[in-house]
């Protein structure tokens, strides 16, 4: 009992003064989130009056769910669509502003004397601006649905993937002291097939799971539902040692295909306000002002850096990839601050025990001041641009002008012809097919020692165990290596038809249009079986048995061949329909 | 970030598993709640196949939030207005049901060879419903709204003031060994009297202070100010030493009265529904089913005394308050369960290391089996009642019939004049007045060793530390002073009116009513004084110095005694707005 009740005194101080905060800062016109985190520095452990809370440990982990549900409410907003078309410039401006915040924070941190692993730290800290502040400044502005919003989230998105991959890289560097490339193209390649086959197979089942609990009509339900996929799939990206921001946004994604979305966005939306206050509040509790005038000059320097740093960066980067100048400068300003990921790569050195003891707080500092000027930023982007335009010499300006319309002339030039983005279309289904191909033998093989266990009750023989789990899997991918077989035909046909011409190959026209087109596919099918083979490693049977196996599997292919051609459309044309359904009002 | 970690997973462990089940028990047309505490007992430490919860405390700590929000939303949905309707059967009822529940549990425990003090606990462990399983099931089976189901509400307020009440007396019968028939009266006094004060002042600010909070239009802010009160309000229930559950009740009553009534509904049930489910799933994580087959007998007994001894003592109450047959028997065997109330008795003993280890288990076990019967029971009561009315002889079923009719004779004979209507409601408002002086001397009286270190900076001098204090609770508590001696007056008037017929004191008449009307209200304030003297024993001045403070307030008195009567008429007057306005639908 007594736990509980200490806890329920946190939270009543918290919820408390979080309530007074937002009033106030309301009427004072200021952004609510500053006001959160000001009652967390009051009711912190390092200010007067005295200790407010007693169990800061379990404070911290209700802010973590309201990280969650941030997230979640996040990727609610997130539309597939949207994203493809933000796509190329996310990408460049994500990445030039990652590289150069890596060196830029690097740099400061030999120039401050501090030890490589340190400046190495700093330069991943000050790398990932902060999406939950983000989302809360623009929502607070009435910004969020504005064109350079989406851009925000699709460089967000990006920068968050980034993330995860430079959070297993630091973990290898301060480990062995190296970085391999390797590595590097692994953990992005797996990050990659996580969310393509998430994304797939969530959107496939989820939205009719709901549509089936939308059916009892209890808002109860449907709420415990939403809740239970959103903390079952966190359990499963927290398996594979993802974040749990990166399951929250990822289920919101695929819920906002869903036909319910209006209502699992309102059900949701009070969990997210009464969590994210305690998460904004639990950023404050963390800051120790003391640090702060000790860490004085560092502190001044680099939120200088940041500030400035992201906007040159991410700006350029956007501009760069063809958006305007106006657009360009909001969106750098809006992404002129750290915030969770720094203190998760702060963590990070801490439990490796690679860095030193100042850069925690230096990060929460950091990202505390620039939350402050975050907003008040956002707010001044679009005079500033004037201005600069005004102040700019004729010529620069002329030279900005002109890169802009040479790029929109590149883009108009580049505007396909129906073959090629037919050819586009039955790569991306190849791409698709393989990736779930890929995922289900990466599946069975991750789940293989359990599995092992449970077989050997029946089987004793482990290359048997292993012939059972590969052709598990293999029966399993079967319609989708039917379906990359039927497209590499038509992709091939599609491919003799335009690289054998009548003219030139005569009478052979018609033979060798016929050996591309049968060949080809064949070809590429000895290329998924060695790919197969290959992510596999650990559960392939030895070869004898593996010649068995793939025999069963022709014959038995030769019977289900209909059937699952039959069972991809229809999964095909689910997954069809629930991205082209609209949510209900 | 361990801990987080750790916490998300069981979290997600929970929120899955409740989501399966609430839609598997929904399937099978089985209340909820049942499919909650079985999630419970699977993902429990007592259960293959094996631990899944790591961190059982945090997810303990949530299911407190759980009762919070269960608690609050009940206090919504309750209205003073109807208590006062089903005030006089609720008493009766609860009252019966203790006393018998009470005296049931300690003869089992004696008859089972318990110790004295196990028995006595088992006796109050057996005593008080639990208010969130029934409203629960009740709002599970879409009944919530009928007049039984009010009555049943009445009665489990009037079970959780007697049950906070009798949590005191047993923590000083378990440290002293006797019972003090005094501590119980101020126990009580005390609790009615911080009652009454919340509700009062709580109707006159809160809705007010929600209106302005209101006008932002940002749901966000309307939740996080309703969160700040709840908890904000619970912490100040905590801080003197009620429970958790009586504030958020308490603070949910009062905004009931808020015209956003409909607003915070919505913005709460999420909450509500997330928490409750993990509150009801910590019950089932209770629950060792090994101890239940150790103890299967006692178990067995004690459930059947539970089931039986609710039914015909809190039913029996309810028939004997003029309510009839049908409407007793559902209001019997709605209430025949124990719930969190029983464990928190529970948990008492094993602090104050008075019950020997098994009662524990014991309570969860019986809590578990009467949640389980609970849903199928009140189902039943229609029928049964049906049943029993067709199989009761004649003669039997006539006394029940002229006992109602008798009793019905007695409230219409009851119907009064309104000279006696007006004296009540004077009488009222004097109480309700004398009720926030006592409240005012009580606080200042309780936060003077504080305010007394805050006033020992300018005053050293003890005796005129507590002249300032007693003077400031004199001056705040004028206004009500002020309106008990017009009050007062009003009430002498009508009574000099009444006592002295002009027939019996002749010429004497109008000089005997004049010196009725005149002394009793200076008798009556000579009483109040006395009242308040005993209140603020800890801060009242040595006499020279009172008679001093009583002096300048006299003369205060003269000048301000306009203003008085103006800010209390304006305070009556906005109490009767709030109250008197209808919810936004």
């Amino acid at each position: 009992m007594h736990h509980g009740i200490g806890f329920i005194q946190d939270l009543a101080v918290v919820m408390a003064l979080a309530g007074v905060v937002t009033v106030l800062f309301h009427r004072l016109k200021q952004p609510v989130v500053l006001g959160y985190i000001a009652a967390g520095v009051i009711i912190g452990p390092y200010t007067p009056p005295f200790q407010l809370i007693h169990d800061e440990q379990t404070i911290q982990t209700l802010g973590e769910l309201g990280v969650v549900f941030l997230m979640f409410s996040l990727g609610l907003e997130f539309s597939l669509r949207k994203v493809f078309k933000v796509g190329a410039t996310a990408i460049v401006a994500a990445l030039s502003e990652i590289v150069l915040m890596l060196w830029i924070g690097y740099e400061i941190g030999s120039a401050l004397g501090w030890s490589p692993m340190d400046s190495l730290f700093l330069g991943a800290i000050l790398a990932i601006s902060s999406t939950t502040i983000i989302v809360k400044a623009l929502s607070d502005l009435g910004l969020k649905r504005e064109s350079f919003a989406q851009l925000v989230f699709g460089i967000l998105i990006v920068e968050d993937i980034l993330g995860i991959a430079m959070l297993v890289l630091l973990a290898g560097i301060a480990q062995t002291g190296q970085l391999s490339a390797g590595l590097a193209a692994v953990t992005l390649g797996k990050l990659l097939l996580f969310m393509t086959v998430s994304l797939l197979v969530g959107v496939l089942l989820v939205p009719r799971a709901l549509n089936y609990v939308a059916r009892t009509g209890s808002d109860e339900m449907m709420l415990v539902s939403v809740l239970g996929f959103c903390f079952g799939f966190c359990l499963l990206v927290l398996k594979l040692d993802y974040s749990v921001a990166l399951g929250a946004f990822l289920i919101g994604a695929i819920m906002a295909e869903s036909r319910h979305l209006h209502r699992i966005e309102h059900l949701i939306a009070p969990l997210r306000d009464a969590f994210s206050a305690i998460f904004f509040v639990t950023i404050g509790l963390m800051l120790n002002p003391a640090v702060m005038l000790d860490y004085g000059w560092p502190i001044a320097v680099i939120t200088l850096a940041v500030i400035v740093g992201k906007i040159v960066s991410c700006g350029l980067g956007t501009f760069l990839s063809g958006q305007d100048a106006g657009t360009s400068m909001r969106v750098g300003m809006t992404v002129s601050q750290i915030g969770e990921f720094s203190f998760i790569i702060a963590t990070l050195g801490v439990t490796l025990k690679v860095t030193s003891g100042f850069l925690y707080p230096i990060a929460v500092a950091v990202s505390a001041l620039t939350t402050l000027t975050t907003p008040y930023l956002i707010r001044v982007a679009d005079p500033l641009t004037r201005r600069i335009a005004h102040a700019m010499p004729a010529t620069l300006s002329n030279v900005f002008g002109m890169y802009g319309q040479w790029l929109r002339g590149l883009t108009t030039a580049r505007s396909e012809p129906t073959l090629i983005s037919m050819t586009r279309r039955i790569v991306l289904q190849i791409a698709l097919n393989l990736a779930l191909v890929a995922a289900i033998f990466l599946a069975v093989s991750y789940s293989a020692p359990h599995s092992g266990r449970l077989l050997s009750h029946w089987l004793d023989d482990e290359p048997l165990q292993r012939v059972v789990q590969w052709s598990v899997a293999l029966v399993v991918s079967l319609p989708f290596l039917v379906a990359v077989y039927r497209k590499t035909k038509s992709l091939a046909l599609l491919f003799a038809e335009l690289s054998v011409q009548g003219a030139t190959a005569g009478r052979l026209t018609s033979a060798l249009r016929h050996a591309i087109a049968e060949l080809l596919p064949i070809v590429s099918m000895i290329g998924v079986f060695l790919l197969v083979a290959a992510l596999s490693g650990s559960i392939l049977p030895p070869t004898g048995l593996l010649v068995a196996v793939l025999t069963c599997a022709a014959l038995l292919l030769a019977l289900v061949w209909r059937w699952c051609v039959k069972i991809h459309a229809s999964m095909q044309i689910a997954l069809r329909e629930t991205f082209e359904e609209q949510p209900d009002p």
